[in-house]
């Protein structure tokens, strides 16, 4: 639009606002905009375009694969429009489809990047483990049908804790400059109410493509018996992408939270932190 | 097929099996076989007579309506074929649609009825309250925006525990010839590990056409405030069904397991019983 006398504005204030979003990947290309395919990006982009009358861009903390979920995305836009931020997310949440909510709007400071600024991410992968496939959670976990060894999953879990150089943790393609990360949390547990639901939480400063889905599939080559849990050390140092194990599939993984400043942004602190 | 001499069978030895069934109902027309909707009965004779090469009648426990889902239904069907459980099990989910899915086959005795010999059913209803409906719950639980008042509710859930006239608790249509029911538990609490989904749990010896989605449609009216916990024991009393609150929709519902003389058949054993 060439002028803009259709809604008083803050003489052109910019203000930036921060959301949180919550999503079911199954149906969607991922989080990034793209050409032919329904992504996260392109949906709140036109939502908001439609609410504000002029193009937003939004940045997002994350940007998720296709399939891959989350329940505390974050992402960023700039306007000038005074609208409150309440009328936004229910405006929003009537634009968007079912696949996608706003469960957040909040004015953020301009200096605030959802990527740059974030301190941390909590990424949780499920995996139904027993014989038969689930109908309840096929969406949302992988399903291993073979016995896992619970205790030498934990142990390799633990291996992977601390600042590492992940260069075999990538996929082909992804494009950091650094292959140096630090992982606070890699926890394995029964998903509480759903005993055949086991939980993969993984929490670090920052990740490299796949890395958390390359990190599961490792896990439960281990837990699976084809990896030793003692060879975890080894496997990391080698910085060989042959080593580690298969990527684990991207419905399995959930993007639960954002941490900025040591504070989660996102549905929930998860048990234990 | 006029002959029977592509297989062995056992002289004709008819067999009772039992299937454990979980179904995500949300593109189910239901349970029960019907001219024109994809249900599961219907996926089951059709994945059966492929497998078995004859006709095959399939009983169920409990005719889930259309939408509602199970972890636990249990059915039945007779057969001549001496094929092992175990191969029925893969083979059924080999065939059957992604939504359903056989988590056990059992040969059970002649006199085995999964309705009539069934002490009791195991339903749970899910409630997401928070203000912005929820992608990851949209297919499991019903959106109720307003804070809920969850004392009352329990004291509500209460009134409804032990033998009662449920004539008011059920569907125009409904043709049971008797109303009293027994409940041996209403339960409302947290789902674990999920802090905005609430779980009703309703376990009795039987249930009328839409009992539970009109009693959970009572303690959310109870919960919201339109109703009082005191008045449930005179809205049961009256039976009469304008007084009990609304059918709750049919996507919040999960039959979670089948009793038979007091051991249930399903998942797993619901917590505290």
């Amino acid at each position: 639009m060439d002028d803009d006398d259709r809604e008083p504005s803050a003489a052109g204030a910019t203000r930036q606002l921060r959301l949180t979003i919550e999503y079911d990947g199954t149906e969607l290309g991922g989080w990034q905009r793209q050409p032919n395919a329904p992504t996260v990006q392109a949906h709140l982009e036109r939502a908001l375009a439609t609410m504000l009358q002029h193009e937003v861009r939004v940045t997002g903390a994350s940007r998720t694969d296709a399939g891959v979920h989350a329940l505390g995305q974050v992402a960023t836009f700039q306007t000038v429009r005074t609208i409150p931020v309440h009328g936004l997310r229910r405006g929003l949440n009537g634009l968007l489809p079912p696949a996608i909510a706003v469960t957040d709007v909040a004015e953020v400071p301009a200096d605030f990047h959802p990527r740059f600024s974030a301190s941390g991410k909590h990424y949780q992968y499920l995996v139904v483990n027993r014989a038969d496939r689930s109908p309840r959670w096929a969406r949302w976990a992988w399903h291993r049908p073979e016995a896992l060894d619970h205790a030498a999953m934990a142990e390799a879990a633990r291996g992977f804790i601390g600042r590492h150089d992940f260069a075999g943790f990538r996929a082909t393609g992804c494009a950091a400059r650094t292959t140096t990360r630090t992982l606070h949390r890699v926890e394995i547990g029964p998903r509480m109410g759903d005993p055949d639901v086991l939980a993969i939480d993984v929490e670090g400063d920052a990740f490299l493509r796949n890395m958390v889905r390359i990190l599961v599939g490792t896990l439960l080559g281990v837990g699976e018996g084809r990896l030793a849990a003692a060879q975890i050390a080894e496997i990391i140092a080698s910085r060989d992408r042959r080593r580690a194990g298969q990527t684990a599939p991207a419905h399995g993984l959930t993007l639960v939270a954002v941490r900025y400043d040591g504070r989660l942004r996102g549905p929930a602190p998860p048990p234990g932190v």
